[in-house]
């Protein structure tokens, strides 16, 4: 790395990403410089121990902006006059670097680099901010043709220095990446959910875990995601209408009984589930689960995990399938494939109850 | 309940739904028969526990058919030819019972009435198995006209048995909601991971959880989706006819520019996941999510929850975001929402990183 991240770093935002970049910055040691329009979040941010206000006419090293998407460009045209390396942290990269383009000059445009941390949160706000929330998380660092290589460093540097893998993508190239990882994964979890919008109470009870699965980010603030699409628009209508070319497929088959085509379909899905990488690109580790009932009320899951500690298996990833009026809830512990029979047999040993 | 489960219950069909019934009848104290076209699985199923083979000419109170859907309509009527009340498990009712009135009497029909147990796992066959399986999930019990009001008391007290909370729909009602919250959903997470299979490795780094989520039933068994797809041809082709329209408005609001019309699609979205209910019909617990970092070895979960369950806050759900190369993970606890900030609070003065 060509160049090295001392700061000061200058925050303008201090909504969820930006607090938590400036916590992430001050953990680090870095001097950090917040703003915001709302000088309600620069006490909040401020408070929380994520810097200090900007000097008047102080120089940044790295700028990062954290603003609505609709006003991306002009927040960076206006750190990118007052000097240094900035970056912003947006949904979608191209159309805001066009508008960038057109009002500042070419020269300027050599020290600015795009970049998207792939993390948030259902809340917003500097007060949902931790310095904890980019840990393991892919970013998106996303320079243009005539970005300088060592703001591109710098950059990269600063998601480092939050904890989260870099990833780099030109902005076009990103912005399709993330219409198909993200925005129509999106958009087709809304229509699911929309479904059952109207939907008769008496059918609804029979939802289970899956369609609980399919639906969760549709609840997610539909002013940002139209901000969001907007500025995607062409790379979402295209996926859109692939999406639209499959589910046309899918109908004539279900209609039509086309039995082969219908299975073609659903092992195409199966295809893509196995496409989804391990969160560092390279084959997610081989995983068994084991099933564990256990009773609801607070010192059982302490209980259980005090278990599993002591004997000796890591707990890759786990799931409470569970109700809060029922006394027991289920319990599915993802373990290395080659510790779960030994998992299991020492749980039941140990008198829980459980199940592959 | 004008007729009590006391049993025999003959279970057809040693796979996961047979041996789980079978096991929890077992657990409840009645005489189970099993049996299975392949004897390997009735080894298995008693072996576990699951009950004995069926002797040769002896009654059951309950015959419980758990065979695969295009083969559930003859052996339930083998099942009406030895005698007493039966059931089936299958995930369509309908067909099913329209194939059933074609080849036994009306008479028999009276003694006859399908259900649905809304479990299941990624796994199948007997060693997969368990009583609590059906532990606090919905199933459906779906009397068609001529049912006689005692098999419904019997078939709905087999359901509470298992632990499961029964939910009574004609079959066509049941088979039009599983549409709409089972086999569209499934179908809409099938065709998202659909355009995943030939993705860009680069792109699909960019994966965060909200596409993991939306995909992960698409991993399920084709050949067995394409069986309960067929025998709900009519209902799910309606739903996708609809999930068409929604999609061609999307596809004109997105690629026009129309912010106002996608604002209402996206706002329906939300309130369709508002309209899943509870797991008990009721509205869902006020619950709050409290993120804790927690270090990447076998101790340090059971270290988290004994120091919840210490402070003495019930854990309602919760998700571990997690990458197995790195050392921190995340794990999110959800808890009653009156009860987020003291558990904050305290896990702060014990020494956990918390955010909200």
């Amino acid at each position: 790395m060509s160049e090295v991240l001392r700061g000061p770093v200058h925050v303008v935002g201090a909504g969820l990403l930006g607090t938590s970049i400036a916590l992430a910055a001050r953990r680090a040691g870095l001097e950090v410089w917040v703003s915001d329009a709302n000088p309600e979040h620069v006490r909040t941010a401020t408070g929380l121990g994520a810097g200090t206000t900007a000097p008047p006419d102080a120089r940044p090293q790295l700028t990062v902006v954290a603003v609505p998407p609709d006003v991306i460009a002009p927040v960076v045209a206006e750190a990118l006059e007052r000097g240094g390396v900035v970056t912003d942290v947006g949904s979608v990269k191209a159309a805001p670097l066009a508008r960038l383009a057109e009002i500042v000059s070419p020269g300027w445009l050599e020290q600015y680099v795009g970049s998207h941390p792939m993390a948030g949160s259902e809340r917003s706000g500097p007060l949902a901010a931790s310095p904890a929330l980019f840990d393991g998380r892919p970013w998106a660092v996303t320079p243009h043709a005539t970005s300088d290589p060592d703001s591109v460093a710098l950059v990269t540097a600063l998601a480092r220095l939050c904890g989260a893998d870099p990833v780099e993508l030109s902005p076009e190239q990103h912005d399709v990446a993330v219409a198909r990882v993200s925005h129509v994964p999106h958009l087709l979890a809304v229509l699911t959910a929309g479904r059952l919008a109207d939907a008769d109470i008496a059918h609804l009870a029979l939802s289970g875990q899956g369609v609980r699965d399919v639906t969760r980010i549709a609840g997610s603030d539909p002013a940002l995601w139209q901000q969001i699409l907007g500025a995607n628009r062409g790379a979402v209508t295209r996926l859109l209408r692939e999406v639209q070319d499959d589910l046309d497929a899918l109908v004539t088959a279900v209609d039509g009984a086309d039995d082969d085509r219908l299975v073609g379909i659903l092992s195409r899905g199966v295809a893509g589930t196995r496409a989804i990488p391990g969160k560092h690109g390279g084959p997610p580790l081989p995983t068994a689960a084991v099933y564990v009932a256990v009773p609801d009320h607070p010192g059982e899951l302490a209980r259980l995990f005090g278990d599993v500690g002591e004997i000796g298996v890591n707990v890759e990833d786990l799931r409470i399938d569970h109700d809060p009026a029922r006394p027991v809830g289920l319990v599915e512990l993802l373990v290395r494939e080659d510790a779960a029979e030994g998992l299991r047999d020492a749980l039941e040993a140990r008198d829980w109850t459980t199940h592959r």
